[in-house]
């Protein structure tokens, strides 16, 4: 098994059985996920910004306009901290103290830099709309050099990374099983609804087919993780 | 209107147009979320948490182990970035570049520094429980002594903060809305579950009507925004 070496930065310390260092586990809460939040510092100050990613392999890729100035704060070489978290649930308990949230979360460090090669960058953004959104690029026009020119990308090789989750019922006292209060988990997922048609849609044009794991009513984290397995899968 | 005042920290300077920094819109976002993501640094390097919070007024408050390495540094007074996003759903144009994201975000500046006075704790303890969860406080036990030293809470004056949110449909450009391509939005939203009582549930304890909102069914944004607006409104 493949694991992620953890040093004092990435190293999970409370309640640290909740910790996982193996790609395994770290790659598959990615893989679930479509928006990650990136930590970096400019001039001292911390930022902490939502953006939507990709990853292949243990190298991870988030782009935007090229008036981003995170992105170009980033470009040259910036320590970042990039995470997802999945929420799951919220655990109630028959104390406040033992009230705790079900979730999924991954911790990742590296170093961003810019992927400048135009042919690498628009390899890498076939890759992401495939990733999310399997077919599509065989749906929409082209990108333009213009467009590729305004897009900057960003990766940065995981040097660390860890996996945290929590799972199941509440955990309370031996004593508070007795009391009289209403115990157990309210579930919390993101859920596709169904899709809405932009109203300037060309007459005939129907949801395609590379879509329809789009559901209504399924659970967004399900359809990412197949998509992902889709792409890896078959590139092998 | 009460307004947060943009520094070059706040200001929105991409699409400028979704940028707002008057406070119904900021709190708007807050109220409606249970997990931001929160920027700092730990000698030069930075991190991002997830993790719970409540509001009041302009200000936020966080909470979690004595032992937590985030929370320990945050409560000497550290610059932190507080960002809460809201994923609403996938934008579907007519090319990739155009695909964009449906959210809400807010990303709020302070500096952190911690919560002592016992008393001050507790009741901002109570506000958080009865903020998520209205009537909980009056079902569970309280706290104790060892759980209230064992807690280390942090809280943040907004200085400054902005709001950004897409909504709506793709803009596409011109020539491409005669393409056979489809196009639209796949809408994307938090949903609570049914919940799961603990498998050691005390025989004949039913689920409490503070907890009603949380209908399987219901998007979790809604639920918090009515829970925080009843808190609110019972405090005038």
């Amino acid at each position: 098994m493949n694991s992620f070496t953890p040093t004092d930065r990435s190293r999970v310390k409370r309640l640290h059985e909740r910790g996982e260092y193996d790609e395994a586990a770290v790659f598959a809460i990615l893989d679930a996920g479509m928006i990650a939040h990136i930590a970096y510092i400019i001039d001292g100050q911390p930022y902490v910004t939502p953006t939507a990613y990709w990853r292949e392999g243990r190298r991870l890729y988030w782009h935007g306009s090229s008036a981003s100035r995170m992105l170009r704060s980033q470009a040259k070489g910036l320590p970042v901290c990039f995470t997802v978290t999945h929420l799951d649930g919220m655990v109630m308990a028959r104390s406040g103290f033992h009230h705790s949230i079900n979730y999924r979360s991954v911790m990742a460090f590296g170093t961003a830099s810019i992927v400048d090669d135009p042919a690498v960058k628009l390899r890498h953004l076939d890759r992401f709309v495939e990733r999310l959104f399997p077919g599509r690029n065989g749906d929409v026009r082209a990108s333009t050099a213009q467009e590729l020119k305004g897009t900057t990308m960003v990766s940065m090789e995981i040097d660390e990374a860890s996996a945290k989750h929590r799972v199941g019922p509440p955990k309370d006292d031996d004593e508070d099983y007795a009391l009289d209060c209403w115990a157990g988990v309210i579930p919390v997922a993101q859920i596709v609804g169904a899709p809405i048609g932009d109203p300037k849609l060309k007459a005939g044009v129907g949801f395609p087919d590379g879509l329809k794991g789009f559901a209504a009513g399924a659970r967004l984290d399900a359809v990412l993780t197949a998509h992902a397995k889709r792409q890896t899968g078959s590139e092998k």
